[in-house]
């Protein structure tokens, strides 16, 4: 059997599609890149068919990327497949994952398909995306709670067909690890050219058994392990990359098998995909949470000191949990800048773009004495945001709260090119800078979420502010940070206007889940 | 078999000992409650020897506690079993829960005893815990990487002094679910006397794999499993109580046992641990996360609202997730806010406690059209702050920022009575109010963690803040909630070092591990 484990992310489709995590084309490239440097062997890009927005990120990311495979999703029907095969055009190595639903309830209330007609549509599907690629992937949809002779019958025909691997989803997150790997041990020994493919699982974390289902799997057989960083996806998500690769690094005496990822980017990866989503990563999360590493929370422990091994089973650092390193100060250069950028591996755009982005680093200077990566990183996340649309932006702003007086709002923003002023109160002044911000753009959004994260430590920390906003059912994170949280809050909720005004059209997300 | 799966949630000892969780005796009093309301079997309240401060606690719950059975734990040795057994002598039902390590490296490393020491030394525990109680829980420390013929040899010694529960922890989080179902069934069947007592699991997360370790042991003949709510604990944490119950429950096709948990005291016990620890839960989190149920979010699924089981294997109420439902508004008198307090099972300590708590929701009223749930929770959380030790007070502020300004605040404090003032300038304005509550505090503290959360929807929401101080080893959280995000800021400064006041002794969390 083979000994390598195949890992497959799919932060940017399943991650994406959980409610308030859409990301704007730029972010996903970022992430993307984030992967490759991990040494993911597959990035599930998006779902090329779903919109316009979605096909332009899957394109955008197979034209980037160059050592990892690109992946798009797309249902079991030719324009699906059709849309998914242009989107990976451009990939060194592209890969087409179709997937059509296998179980009774799905058949029957969601497709209205017998069953016969569920296999000649799977077989058609990957006629279609032999068109484009060798590389092609098939999901029996709910086949956590299909039947396991139709599941042996319809993946029996799609090899046939010409998939390469085959996956099998519990996408209601339903099965105990024992009763799963029986599934793929079954699949295994029972499908006519099992040999031929690679096995994969997909599994959802609504009973907490994601990792431990997907685990059972690569033990009865599987070669591929479908997850994204933080859990991330719909509902309580997918098993977590940093889980299952860490485990079977870990427990090499009990797995034959291991990945190829750098595990030191797996704490960049994490706080990168956090801090796009706005989703915070809890303090008791597995390997990438803060706590996670107990004596790097600061708290003296002896135990550990003494003799690492009586309570460690990993090393922080093998996870990317680095110092905080002391970067740069209001000293540094052009030069210091523009390389701790690149050690950080975030892109320059242009000199333009790196000339806009040091004088926001001296403004910041100024106000902070020490700049950290995540200072940085919040820096150039602020400053990546497409600029290109940035159809609203803040000027100046006065901020006036006192005990006793409602706190008040006056903004100076620029909206379109034009200059427009604008002065509120509120309950808080975030609220009034909000309230203020309305009285030019009357947007007509709800607020979904507002969150802060302090993005380092001490009293002169910076703060991250996400904001996510809805209109229509169309939903969009905004970040703002600043050394001043209601600049940061204002910024933040400018930034979210922007995505809204650019017009990143988006299916519903439902009715494309694995 | 017994077919009751007992639960025994230690969120208020090992949840406890996560870096930065530690709660006040009122905090854990508040959690108690939740715990006896949800019908938890047994609460771990502590570990009576490791200060005064966890004896009172350990004793008021105790006191407090009637149906749920109440739980110190012990190191092996005379002083800390007496001081257990102390501590929970006014519980209705109190359980002394003794350990002692058994695997080599922790022997030798770190007890620097034989075997031979060590199974003496756990039957003269239970000797001295048998005069406080019949009711005795023996932990063999890091079970995971022990001995199988040692685990058995001391198991045989202790039940046969008259432990009732044997529990198996995998202290470092080790294990994978087969090995450890193994380990389980191994001792049941081969330790003398196994059918006489409970076997309980105590499983840890640093895999991420503490959930499926637990329920596989449950599945070789486990009856007790130790958890916490949102899988608190040290490192990456427990296995999680919301996790354990909904899936013995959800799958009671495989399990031949459930528990007599109330499932929909669940979220709120979450939302409760959550504030008071100021430990986010991340929005995939299993059962309790905001996304976890996602027809919850107010994106519109289609397919679930079709055919509700297509995508659902259990139901959001049934865990508690409710309609945020409004209740209370400016026009609402005293008895209208007394009874919501009192569904809310929120304790109201005398007509002068109610009076001072409704002065205050009158004045979030003026602020804030409408009043939740979850702002009385934060208001009374607020307000159950330890008035007595109320040293510093936040008496009036007024902040002012502007773009080309350096932001600036002016305090009013009452500091043990006396009036004083302050001024600074800061980076932002939580910065300076901050830098301001210093100069007259000059606490010497360090700035753990400064954390925001709305607790409510909408642009008047309220800002929950948490900022977590060290001073000498020593870690508090202060929260402090307000409409006005800087003003909660600096409640929540005051609050926190109001805690380091009133001078809660407490050891170092090391060495008192399961």
């Amino acid at each position: 059997m083979n000994n390598e484990l195949i890992i497959f992310d799919t932060t940017l489709r399943d991650g994406e599609q959980s409610p308030g995590a859409s990301m704007t084309r730029d972010e996903k490239l970022r992430i993307a890149r984030q992967l490759e440097r991990m040494r993911v062997n597959v990035i599930e890009a998006g779902f090329a068919a779903a919109s316009n927005g979605d096909f332009e990120s899957v394109r955008s990311i197979a034209e980037t990327i160059k050592t990892s495979t690109v992946c798009s999703l797309a249902r079991a029907n030719e324009n699906d497949i059709r849309r998914a095969g242009e989107a990976i055009a451009p990939a060194v190595s592209g890969r087409i994952h179709t997937f059509i639903a296998t179980s009774p309830i799905h058949m029957e209330k969601k497709l209205r398909m017998s069953p016969d007609q569920v296999v000649e549509q799977a077989v058609k599907a990957i006629g279609w995306a032999k068109e484009y690629t060798g590389d092609i992937e098939f999901s029996a949809e709910d086949a956590g709670r299909s039947e396991l002779d139709f599941l042996c019958r319809i993946f029996e025909a799609v090899i046939r067909a010409g998939a390469t691997t085959i996956n099998v989803p519990d996408t209601v997150g339903y099965n105990l690890p024992q009763q799963f790997a029986h599934t793929i041990d079954q699949l295994i020994e029972r499908v006519p050219g099992a040999d031929k493919v690679v096995w994969s699982v997909h599994c959802h974390n609504d009973l907490g058994l994601a990792v431990a289902n997907s685990l059972a799997a690569v033990q009865a057989g599987a070669r591929q392990v479908e997850c994204t960083i933080n859990g991330l996806g719909e509902r309580a998500g997918n098993a977590a990359l940093e889980e299952i690769v860490m485990t079977v690094r870990t427990r090499r005496d009990i797995f034959d098998c291991d990945t190829r990822i750098d595990t030191t980017q797996i704490v960049p990866a994490s706080k990168l995909v956090s801090g796009i989503t706005g989703f915070p990563v809890q303090p008791n999360k597995a390997i990438v949470g803060a706590n996670a590493f107990s004596h790097e929370s600061g708290i003296h422990q002896d135990g550990v000191l003494k003799h690492r091994e009586t309570y460690e089973i990993m090393r922080a650092e093998d996870v990317g949990w680095g110092a905080n390193k002391l970067v740069l100060g209001k000293h540094s250069g052009r030069n210091a800048f523009r390389s701790r950028l690149e050690e950080l591996g975030i892109a320059i755009a242009s000199e333009a773009h790196l000339n806009t982005a040091f004088a926001r680093f001296k403004e910041l200077a100024d106000k902070k004495h020490e700049i950290f990566d995540e200072d940085l990183q919040a820096l150039m996340s602020d400053e990546a945001v497409t600029p290109a649309v940035e159809h609203f932006r803040l000027l100046s702003s006065c901020f006036h709260s006192e005990t006793g007086e409602t706190p008040r709002a006056k903004l100076t923003l620029s909206v379109g090119g034009q200059e427009a002023k604008a002065e509120s109160e509120g309950s808080g002044p975030v609220d009034a800078a909000f309230k203020a911000i309305e009285q030019v753009a009357a947007s007509g959004t709800e607020l979904l979420l507002y969150s802060v994260n302090a993005i380092t430590t001490g009293t002169d920390a910076q703060g991250e502010v996400t904001v996510r906003l809805a209109r229509n059912g169309k939903v969009v994170n905004g970040q703002g940070a600043d050394t001043d949280i209601v600049v940061a809050s204002a910024k933040a909720y400018l930034n979210a206007l922007n995505k809204l005004h650019s017009n990143v059209d988006k299916l519903n997300p439902q009715g494309r889940g694995v």
